[in-house]
């Protein structure tokens, strides 16, 4: 699985310790890890919570990654933004538990984390059991597994609920501003990163046009 | 302020708990609210997570409510139904220093919690100082205060971005599902608390077609 | 190492949920686990945690087992009571990070874990990951390692207060209520996994001579 | 009532902070709150967590204060510490129902919390909840309220295990390490505060020919 890092500019101190955890759980697991910043909090390219979930949407739905580990301080900017997008599923996690429950039972293709709040000594520890439980088995079984079947039905269910609400995400970064998109597409490697994965034409030909 | 509870199937045995929380603190600090259910788990009127979602969709979007309070087991899956729906911004809350944060920092309309996953002996009492952090004070004050202007401008840059991402709500309530949305309206309180309080005349048009 | 799980009256019902969890996950690991009760609800032999604590002293003091698990509702009176005791460093633990630093820091002999407070839904999830922690590796490492040595004295000074402090166990045996010691030692399986592996012939006397 | 402050080394940076949430509290209660330090990592007198846990037998076997606020990096040392001198029953706090259940249920005479563990940004309105819990109503009332009077015995009982254990106090500041001893009471205010507030001559006069 490809994953992506996205930090806001309020952690993005934090960049390199999660980044670290990331890698050491989740590549043993198989996966790759893209950092796509910030990198730090004098970075040029500055992303806020917002930006990090317009930017989870374009890596998704370009399928340049499978999944997106973002965040901010409270967990709760950066989940709200990613949810406000087409094709997200975002999930707020705080502990090993979320992480497992989340994976089985809502089997979405994001997570967003605190790096502020709870985030003290030793949080380094929680951030690598959290993403071993998210990383390190199949996901969407269902917990209990008695009830994988039920589980796997409601997010059929609340897959089309957000289909209908939410227009095409090619429509949507014709619509939104142009100035927020940029930004949130400014990063240092992110065109690096994104021109070698992502795998929809008309998104990567349309954010092309944006970067030149 | 118009706080809506609405409960799933998976807890709507602990509905009456959270409607005690509920009313305890909210009332005595001028707000009304209403008990959209599920009221047991044997109700007649099954709301899964994702009617939960598009539920807290009709009443914030018609102004039958100002605020909804939801949740299942983790909280997971009402956040991501409610977040599916154009013009809901719900928070996950675990503990009260989230419902502070959130009420100061995101002021979302909707929240989110969980009713089974850390849900213990005393959560009752948890759940009155959630509701009361949330509830006791002017919201979107920001915190720390010097933030609040950022704070509330990155607010304004959110709600463009699921603008953009969303169809308006009429279309959604069209387009979505029909015996889904049938279903999320089936309460068997949901005619009176919604009729007598809800503000979009299109909306109640469409929903008074539908329940007739 | 051998491990003693005691359970008090309260959360008796949960005893067979606490044991799989750490069977489980200790068994594997090369452990062995004694389920010293409470069984359930209905046992004829019912511990309070104060009993929990007076028991947990016993099996550490007499070398008939090198850790307990414990708790209560909360966790706090089984704390309280273990490290009332001599010779017992008791930790409370809620996350696997508590596990985890309790084990590399402090090093102690016993744990009390909430069972109602905070247990909710897959909580069975958070204690095996809990038990891991404690039980997969080496303990009195240090977090971070190159702390490894101050936290080492520091542990040992704090064994040096606690001794200054307490009278020997033999003497509390003796001058401690004796009908609370015969409550505290009359469990089903007491006699057979006590007898059976207790080493201090000194302790082994006195209660032998209290349960005939 | 009479509240003491104590931090150890490794989070004496944050004494400011912590005393603040706790003056902001329990003044308007109508408590004192003495500071005893550490105030900064730079003190001359340093305290670890072990000596706090002496210094908090200290002050409330000689009635210097009534009730003990200390911690550590994860509570766990200075809880271990404090809960391995007699009369001090010392419970680990992290979040407000805690604190509110420890009040009402175990009613001890300090508490340990953690200042680095899961201490991030707006860490400080947590503690403030939390002191509040502890410091604004009657404590000891049991909860549920029903359960009122077995709780109070075995409070009582725990009492008594305790007492059963430890030697009396004056004899353990003869015993202890008077190294150790001499460090604890070594902080700048020590003096000012422990002659003018302690009520056990004893204590007091041993004390004093150790400062002198």
């Amino acid at each position: 699985m490809k994953i992506a890092l996205i930090n806001e500019n309020s952690q993005a101190a934090k960049n390199g310790i999660i980044f670290d955890a990331l890698k050491t759980v989740a590549e043993p697991l198989g996966h790759s890890v893209y950092n796509y910043g910030m990198y730090g909090a004098e970075d040029k390219a500055s992303l806020t919570y917002v930006m990090n979930g317009l930017l989870a949407g374009i890596l998704l739905n370009s399928k340049a990654v499978d999944f997106v580990v973002t965040g901010c301080g409270t967990g709760m900017g950066a989940m709200l933004a990613s949810n406000s997008v087409p094709g997200v599923f975002c999930g707020l996690i705080v502990d090993p538990t979320d992480a497992f429950l989340f994976g089985q039972i809502n089997d979405g293709n994001a997570v967003s984390l605190p790096y502020a709040k709870g985030f003290g000594w030793a949080a380094e520890l929680n951030l690598q059991d959290i993403f071993r439980k998210l990383f390190e088995g199949e996901r969407g079984l269902g917990y209990p597994k008695e009830r994988a079947e039920i589980m796997a039905k409601n997010r059929g269910i609340l897959r089309e609920l957000k289909a209908a609400s939410c227009k095409d995400f090619l429509t949507v970064l014709k619509t939104v501003d142009q100035d927020l998109l940029k930004a949130a597409v400014a990063g240092e490697k992110f065109q690096e990163y994104f021109f070698a994965n992502a795998q929809d034409e008309d998104i990567k030909a349309y954010i092309k046009g944006l970067v030149n």
